[in-house]
């Protein structure tokens, strides 16, 4: 097992998100997708979102668009950015529990929305609408995203994670070690295939 | 050319000092190596010492010595750390004048000094007597470190790094493309064999 952690508005956690389940493959191990919310830790950590640090957003930025060119990823930066990811987290935790095989497709399918159509995912509209394209009714992934045990979830994931020392995203723990953003896949590959170093 | 600029209390720096002048070689390029003082950008942008930050400074410490040992770098942190390294730095802008194809060598000294030896570069002692080390007369070397015109030298580098953007370290400037980080040399490479992408 593979434990990805990260905020549906994180450009790094979307690269790593389309990378991640591939290279996990190729060792025999799957993939848990994990929500959580970065505002939370960055408060505990005093840390601000990446792209509002004076000389270090505007680098950001452009690492991001080079990143995912790179990686021959799409990628266009949303108008809206960061954004609220709280309904997004949620339909992950209802998807758990209604049906767990479908978190991934659905968990690509909120990234692409933000980040290569520039979707408002932070709307619960939004949200029902990618769920509704997974073959759900609109009216029950309404329901689920608000359902008071489905938020409670997310909280107690968020609270897990920040105890597990998430602090940034993509975050992606293996046998119990812990990797840091979308540059350490050289280090997490060199794990999954040989063992602790 | 290629540009590398580094503040000598920088674990990552470190580390890219191993290993930029032979990825730059492999493509028919030589390295500039250009102290900077991190402290100074660090005020502008708001940022502090990576492990002094709440959750970041434990996965950090962690994070540095597994890529020192991923890339087969000897690396100890030392006791004190963060330390203040003008005077070090000094030391690169005095050997610019005077003996300009000595400063690789006084860089990997320094590095070296405090990152596998623990010793404390912040001493003006220590640091003349890595450049004794280099065959300089200590008083010499003494003389130069506090020598009016090199501390207006490296003051103007500082100025000169954070008008370029360099927020961080290590921070590399390949044909005016900004590259942060040690774990960006993949990209780096591609450049330098490529072009831009």
């Amino acid at each position: 097992m593979v434990d990805f952690y990260f905020d549906f508005t994180s450009p790094y956690a979307y690269l790593a998100s389309e990378r991640i389940e591939v290279v996990a493959a190729r060792y025999g191990r799957t993939v848990r997708m994990l929500p959580t919310l970065l505002g939370v830790a960055f408060r505990q950590s005093g840390q601000r979102p990446l792209t509002d640090i004076p000389l270090k957003g505007d680098y950001s930025l452009r690492d991001i668009t080079r990143s995912a060119r790179h990686h021959g990823i799409p990628l266009t930066m949303p108008g809206r950015f960061p954004v609220p990811t709280v309904d997004a987290a949620r339909g992950v935790l209802w998807l758990e529990r209604e049906r767990p095989e479908a978190v991934p497709a659905y968990v690509h399918a909120v990234f692409r929305a933000y980040f290569t159509r520039g979707e408002d995912i932070s709307s619960r509209d939004v949200v029902a609408g990618l769920l509704a394209d997974l073959g759900f009714e609109r009216e029950a992934a309404l329901a689920g995203i608000g359902d008071p045990a489905v938020k409670e979830g997310l909280r107690q994931r968020v609270e897990d994670s920040i105890a597990r020392g998430v602090f940034g995203a993509p975050f992606i723990i293996v046998d119990g070690e812990p990797f840091w953003g979308n540059d350490r896949f050289e280090q997490i590959e060199r794990w999954l295939a040989f063992g602790p170093f």
